[in-house]
């Protein structure tokens, strides 16, 4: 009985480093975000996550629940990493961001994030608990807005005759519908001076026309 | 052989009217849109649609080949009737019509023109040739929002210093992000300023800050 003798009682099996879990974990949330992009939660079969993250079920599942846990986990680090840029560059900068990515098949294209985006949208509008779930994570993103918008004010930069709470609606407004924009596939070259036009207005006035 | 007897081969079965085959459509599309509203397109399962239709399976693949055709013909439908709204009063108040809507459970409801919308940006997403199929329907908003931008600055009304096209495509975008947020769910009581915001953007400009 190999499995019962010493080496594995005795724990001489190394550790698995948390650096080596970190990256595995890195590993299984990249496959997964491009296999949900393109196959849909429901398409992103558990064959298809191997596929997609180069791993085992096995693997896969043991660093995530199951299926629902491993798209909040995605869907949670999508948010987070957005609200960085927001805070560093504000939200005008992200949709630009999005309107200049590179080509379809790298790993970190939007189209990715955007698959993940859309399903969020779809499994809020039909599954309530998700929905009291998500609520959390997408304050956040309006909180980093808001809070980019304040400095600007502070600084000057930023319009006065309107509450910046609906400058920030505005601007996540904006932002949906470029993501919405973006998922269907519809043509972006045109919009960048819709986003310029969109920076002018939560920006302090011209003095004239 | 009753079925064989000569009623049934001098046809004087009364023909049904175009006006019933009419009303029967509208029926159809009626209890489909909030059936595929409820569960999506693939949870709109052919048993669904005979209850939210109150008819039998027959009678709906009487008018619509398949479920596909039914869907394109709802989209269609839902396309046609936003741009004569656009065309009348312009697609800001679109997005108010859309804020202030009645009960959910009105047929009428946008939720269910929202999950229509929201299919239709999935499939637009996964669905090449159902790009290719849709890009038709959706230019027709884009030339009635055009058009009537088009008579707002013939009459003065409108901002002069940023191209037609431009301001069309910002009203696009704005609407597409308050689609997606009115079908996640989110709260859109506070929006209201933000779409005075947004009609006061491609409006001709104050004189002074």
């Amino acid at each position: 009985m190999d499995f019962a003798g010493p080496d594995w009682n005795d724990r001489t099996v190394p550790r698995v480093s948390q650096d080596h879990l970190d990256a595995r974990r890195r590993q299984i949330l990249d496959g997964a975000r491009a296999c949900f992009a393109r196959h849909g939660y429901e398409g992103a079969t558990v064959r298809r996550l191997e596929e997609a993250t180069g791993l085992s079920r096995g693997a896969i599942f043991h660093h995530f629940r199951d299926k629902e846990s491993l798209f909040l986990a995605l869907a949670e680090d999508d948010a987070l990493r957005m609200a960085e840029v927001v805070a560093e560059q504000g939200l005008v900068q992200v949709m630009r961001d999005l309107l200049s990515a590179p080509e379809p098949a790298d790993a970190e294209h939007p189209a990715d994030w955007l698959g993940t985006r859309l399903e969020v949208s779809r499994r809020l509008r039909t599954d309530p608990e998700f929905r009291a779930r998500w609520a959390e994570r997408s304050q956040q993103l309006t909180d980093a807005t808001r809070q980019r918008l304040l400095r600007q004010r502070e600084a000057g930069k930023l319009r006065d005759d309107v509450d910046v709470g609906v400058l920030t609606s505005f601007l996540e407004l904006v932002l949906e519908g470029l993501v919405s924009h973006l998922a269907m596939g519809l043509p972006a070259d045109d919009l960048g001076p819709v986003l310029d036009l969109v920076e002018e207005t939560v920006r302090r006035h011209r003095r004239s026309a």
